[in-house]
């Protein structure tokens, strides 16, 4: 093993209580961070740790950079938002290493988890992922229609909760609303969708509406969106109080 | 509101570094404890504080003990493995608070979200989750056979990664058999399989194997099983160290 660390490091959604010590640790013992710039602006400044902060779009290429940079004997953190693991750089950086230099296959290397942005959303709102669910990004640079197409249409008659990630990039806006046109032909208009922006973070926004009215204006960049089952539904709060929403842990005839 | 307060909280999966500080503040803050009693056996006793240990079964009777608790005026603090909003105690909570008492409604309720178990496996094994994926429990009181199979060859269909939770309860142990041969006929037996067991605990133990060779009696009661997606693969890696395992970001045409 070589001398060189790299840790993936889950920030989570935004809010800082919702780091994990795991990765309060991996931060605060790093040489080096690399990430995107808005995530390093989320830490605390460390006399003598570098920050080499970069663009949303350079995924691959922020990965080889934090390699070599362990390759020669740093501590990198690579920050990621939410977790890793789920649409985040984890798999970036075994991209990287899969087509890279064979000497970053001896790296000490490793993931820290962290809460992904359909957790966040879902305990704001109740429990919506309380029953078989799917995630599918809609990240317009990696996919074609075609595949989200029959994703969503399969998970349609699965009846699975599904979670949207990454809803409405720069390049694709009209994506959400063709996903929306797309699933009233497959589930009840009835069916609650929820719409959660920057959890966890100043300017957070929580929208829960039905199918049938689901606005792809209210989706950006930073929001996450939960459709529901046939059997995800509302609980009714007084004093005007946001219902929760979830889905229940049976099914069928078993609920 | 009324002045009892519940919290669901999540303590992830096992391992005390991925619990988050606000699942720790929770906690600490609590009058009173309620969960399945090997959960509340991994908290640091605290002077003062009530423990309401009960067997794993019982989620609704729990979560109805907790509500009143609650109303009562007590800081409750629900304990849940994992992510309480993934298979876990928020949906049952939910479920109590809908068939409940009216002034359930009223508490001040909220889910404190943790790293669940696929995200724990996922991290110590590369990035298995890099991609669309769905998560499906096998739990056998909840639901029919003919759901579970539906949903796998659906998700089979869609070429998500598939998490498999509950895998292997007492009462039906030899679902999990079923399911390896179920997935042998819709998915190719070179598909990697990781049988994640108790993930952060002392006893962990994770193996990888592929869909043709996966062996059932792999899967206990604390174990999670991710089966990957057609482009899910190894990364081997020099020296005798575990390989990769991560699905890459794009898919067919755009990976």
């Amino acid at each position: 093993m070589r001398a060189g660390r790299l840790r993936v490091v889950g920030l989570g959604p935004g809010a800082p209580e919702w780091i994990t010590t795991e990765a309060s640790e991996a931060l605060a013992t790093a040489t080096d961070l690399v990430g995107y710039g808005p995530y390093l602006a989320r830490l605390t400044e460390r006399p003598g740790q570098h920050r080499h902060a970069s663009d949303n779009r350079q995924e691959l290429e922020r990965a080889r950079f934090a390699l070599e940079l362990a390759t020669s004997g740093r501590n990198v953190a690579v920050v990621s938002g939410g977790d890793p693991g789920i649409f985040a750089m984890a798999a970036a950086v075994m991209e990287a290493i899969e087509t890279g230099e064979s000497a970053w296959r001896e790296l000490d290397i490793a993931v820290v988890p962290g809460i992904t942005a359909m957790q966040a959303a879902a305990a704001r709102i109740g429990a919506p992922l309380g029953h078989d669910f799917c995630a599918i990004s809609l990240s317009d640079n990696l996919k074609d229609w075609s595949i989200i197409e029959k994703r969503l249409r399969l998970a349609s008659e699965a009846d699975f909760v599904i979670a949207l990630y990454n809803p409405a990039s720069k390049a694709r806006p009209e994506r959400i609303g063709d996903v929306f046109v797309f699933l009233r032909t497959h589930k009840s208009a009835a069916t609650p969708v929820i719409f959660a922006r920057a959890v966890g973070r100043a300017d957070e926004r929580l929208t829960v509406t039905k199918l049938g009215d689901a606005d792809p204006l209210l989706a950006d960049m930073a929001t996450l969106i939960i459709i529901g089952s046939s059997e995800t539904r509302p609980i009714e709060r007084p004093g005007g109080a946001q219902p929760f929403i979830y889905t229940p842990r049976g099914y069928g005839a078993r609920a």
